[in-house]
């Protein structure tokens, strides 16, 4: 194998490749990248057991020449000092040429490396997923999706399904849910053009979700979806991200919310996240991080928190309306924040049902579908 | 004490003194940031065993209103949370108010944090320094000398007097020496205007200099520095840098320093650090570090280095010239990088004086009164 490639297209694969890429794996030939070359293109390949990422890179596109030489070949190289070595050559213009004993040559003005490379025959197959069950989306919206729902999944292996998030398409409607037992994130959109599709019990790992939002950029290209009995394929021109699907039936959250309230409160998302943030300053120094909120008459609500040995919090801020029952509930800070992030609105409806029962939290535009609910925690 | 303040200028103060305080001090007291108002102005202070800091804001400075309300008084603030909360206060205004039980009220907007305070009179009194023994230095000069010569103090303890900086005025010249027994950074500058004074035998702890370092902005205002037998000061209009002396003997250092060679190569500065750095990135998967320098004729140099597991990599520099004996040394390269890039000019006299002897790295222009000597490692 040889190839004579530029340098930013060859650094963007590998970053990318990378990710899929554990330092403590227990597959030695997985800590290597395995490069395909063929006269059209080279590919990059890095994995780990829960994720596969595969990087194309062209030998020409849109008239820009990524590749000035390819003689076909494979090998693995080690990924541990890739990058860097990389990112480092002198020009850039980088010439990888591998031998037959497996001896990798990196050349680049003055400077060469080698390397001891690995046998690509080692390397894993991949599974070839049937894509009939596939459908489109629009890849800042999948973003979106992810960064609305993923934060809630469980990082305790104690129940491992709800490690992930849960993906349910019928009637042309995509649903995901996350939740950790203690909130739950929940949003839905409308899908074209996927009405002989439906699937239910999909749960992705919530780790594959973030390196795929790390790897994916903002931008309004269409991302294909594939989904199988145990693994879920996202695949952009020159990217195929392949995930595990986690085993086991994802529990029925939808019992879960409440269908009605005893105090509704409109308010100003950003004022309430910023003292909900400060109070959180001094409940951080507890382990738990606990604030709490009390409506004061139809306009105010308190909201405090103290630590014993630093002090106490307290502020007063104006709501835009307060119906129903006077309320005095506690809560994770951590959770409300991140569930007021999420729904990335000026206004927000909050739904309690008593100081006890997990509240809910919706934009106060009822066109987005998203909610977001959080359990309580009691301190009266 | 009662102070209304602008967030800006109490949020600069806080954090410089914040540098000398330390979340594992034994002294219960030094936890905290000591605030002490009078009807001009209001001063902070940090401390350490090893540092003082104290940080001034005047009530009006230049045309522009610092602090609105001033009532004189005192009290030590818990420092840990102190940084967060003012940066996140509502408002641009604050209120910083104490009561007679030492409770400390802050307020601004709707926000209010009520803090435990700390008896003022706890706080150790700082030292009165004499500061007849001084000399004035511009910031930026000062600045310089420091990043030149203290990242080559020891880090070890094994002997605690080369974990400082070695300072010495004699004759108009003011010396700065750092050695860890491996390397050793010297840099002289002339200093007007001390004809009256000299010392030597003065050490100051790296890690004070690299904490004014941080503080102090790059400007060409002059500061004071001030030295007693154990401790020195370091003085600009706001804030006074109070750091204890290293005690013992400095090392006699001048004779470690070559005064012939056998080889004295010229050679651009960055085209060496670079070819250095990339061999060292095989290097470092050793626990050593070493790179390999070997002369190739009167022109170029090839750097090598080799990690068993992953590879080896190899360069041919040109050098500007290579006069006298040929030479194939070994180094630690981050001491190698450290001393080229302490040296900050386009080329550099490298002076060898065989495989096993120190070499001194100077800058071409000789004007320059810098000198970066590093100890090879034997390899051959």
């Amino acid at each position: 194998m040889k190839i004579l490639i530029e340098r930013e297209p060859l650094m963007a694969s590998i970053q990318n490749v990378m990710k899929a890429i554990s330092s403590k794996t227990t597959i030695p030939i997985l800590s290597g990248i395995k490069f395909e070359a063929n006269e059209q293109e080279v590919k990059l390949t890095g994995s780990n057991s829960d994720i596969t990422i595969e990087s194309v890179i062209s030998r020409e596109e849109d008239g820009i020449v990524n590749i000035h030489e390819i003689i076909p070949g494979q090998i693995v190289v080690q990924a541990k000092f890739l990058p860097e070595i990389i990112r480092k050559l002198p020009d850039n213009q980088i010439e990888i040429q591998v031998d037959d004993d497996m001896n990798i040559n990196i050349r680049s003005g003055h400077a060469e490396f080698k390397l001891n490379g690995q046998d690509p025959e080692e390397y894993p197959q991949l599974p070839v997923l049937q894509t009939e069950n596939s459908f489109d989306i629009q890849i800042d919206l999948l973003k979106m999706l992810i960064r609305q729902t993923n934060f809630a999944v469980s990082t305790s292996e104690t129940r491992p399904i709800l490690t992930g998030v849960h993906i349910k398409l019928d009637n042309n409607e995509l649903g995901l849910v996350a939740t950790d037992s203690h909130r739950l994130a929940s949003r839905k959109i409308t899908i074209d053009q996927v009405e002989n599709l439906s699937f239910n019990n999909v749960v992705i790992p919530g780790k594959s979700l973030s390196e795929l939002n790390k790897i994916l950029e903002d931008t309004q290209d269409t991302l294909q979806i594939s989904v199988t009995d145990n693994q879920i394929l996202f695949r952009t021109k020159h990217l195929y991200f392949l995930s595990r699907l986690l085993d086991g039936n994802y529990p029925e959250t939808s019992r879960l919310i409440p269908d009605q309230s005893k105090t509704v409160m409109k308010v100003n998302s950003k004022d309430l996240i910023q003292s909900i943030d400060r109070a959180s300053l001094l409940a951080k120094d507890n382990r738990n991080n606990i604030v709490k909120l009390v409506t004061q008459g139809q306009q105010n609500i308190q909201i405090t928190s103290h630590s014993p040995e630093i002090g106490q919090v307290e502020e007063l801020l104006q709501t835009i309306s307060i119906e129903g029952e006077e309320i005095k509930i506690s809560f994770n800070a951590k959770y409300m924040i991140d569930a007021l992030r999420a729904i990335d609105s000026e206004q927000v409806l909050i739904n309690f049902t008593g100081a006890m029962r997990p509240f809910v939290i919706r934009p106060e535009e009822e066109s987005e579908q998203i909610l977001q609910l959080v359990t309580p925690v009691r301190t009266y």
